[in-house]
């Protein structure tokens, strides 16, 4: 069965990347990049992301196999305007997605197809139906909500999202881009529940993947005492 | 060697708590305590705390044994003052501490000394204070950083922190009281290193402990294509 599924690389305080560059000036000597790149560096030495990228070298390990499973299982992509946007050029004419990809944007445009199996559908009638064409075209894979973090919060919120992995990096950033931030929606006393189903350990990143449970209250307990 | 250690409950989106209770009203009926209640609730299930309470029952299992880990590595405690005086009643003769406690507090007071071995201490000349007399009282074992969230992050800003241990809760709560926030005092392109020594995965929260590196500048790399 087609599940909707996302992942993202964070830091231990839940940052992925630094604070938004917004302003002129070089990306790359932001703090956004500088925070970006560390906790997506695990991704870079892994060998499965190179090979997709067309570099050469990198680690054959668990990382590179959790990568490697990570582009297998998606059968279609969902992805943010801005995320779309910011990689059209660097990705080039072979993007590494190799699958459709359904761009939420307020912009119309017509399909851009790419070299290797990949190609960008612009929807602008919401994530709702980004989701449903993804689905109708993931052939029996999942859907794989590619990011940033806004959509993925969106998708989350709007509970259309069935599994969650975070790659949880060991360092502290301290500011910058949150992952689960406040726009949630979630009431006073509620939360989103999830199920712990992997975890997988390395000295780069801990890999936890969950499965979402949604929505729930929050309930009082009488802190053990009554038991 | 003594170390210097903390461990916290967090939700997945690392909040120790809902947001702060500060008016009138019960705090019993706050999203503060619904979403401490929530993050802490395997703790009340562990037999190993339960002991420690004077409560009957609770599961012998994995989590209980971290639990009593937790307990017998402490030999002192360093614990915020709101902590402290909100734990004096609720924790009565014999509180669960059964060591020293060292109370960062900037209001003098007589020490306190409790059924079990608990005494507390109150520090008035800062965190480096509390943390050294801490050591000399903790008869070889490690230092523990109780709480509250803002004093663990004045200690771990302040480079005093050797361990941190987060038990991450399968739940998304959206707003309240991160243990990980921005008055870390980080620059834009400065990070805390760590370092992933153990993982215990259960149902019902994922056990990280970390050995704490220190802080480092974030560097950019080639993003894999000169390598």
């Amino acid at each position: 069965m087609t599940k909707v599924t996302a992942q993202m690389s964070v830091s231990l305080d839940g940052f992925y990347a630094g604070p938004r560059h917004d302003g002129d000036g070089d990306w790359l000597q932001s703090a956004e990049s500088a925070k970006f790149f560390r906790v997506t560096r695990w991704v870079i030495n892994a060998m499965a992301w190179r090979e997709r990228q067309g570099f050469a070298g990198g680690e054959q390990d668990v990382n590179s196999d959790i990568m490697a499973e990570t582009f297998e299982a998606a059968g279609a992509y969902v992805m943010g305007r801005r995320m779309a946007d910011g990689g059209e050029v660097p990705w080039g004419d072979e993007p590494p997605f190799r699958a459709p990809v359904f761009v939420v944007t307020h912009r119309p445009r017509p399909i851009l197809a790419r070299q290797g199996g990949t190609s960008f559908t612009y929807v602008t009638d919401g994530i709702h139906s980004a989701v449903e064409q993804a689905k109708a075209a993931a052939g029996g894979k999942n859907v794989a909500v590619a990011g940033g973090g806004t959509l993925l919060r969106q998708v989350l919120a709007a509970g259309l999202l069935d599994e969650l992995e975070l790659h949880i990096v060991p360092v502290v950033l301290g500011t910058g881009m949150r992952l689960l931030d406040a726009d949630l929606g979630l009431g006073d006393k509620e939360g989103i529940e999830l199920i712990p189903t992997r975890v997988v350990h390395t000295p780069d990143v801990t890999h936890v993947r969950y499965s979402v449970d949604g929505r729930a209250p929050l309930l009082l307990d009488d802190r053990g005492s009554g038991a």
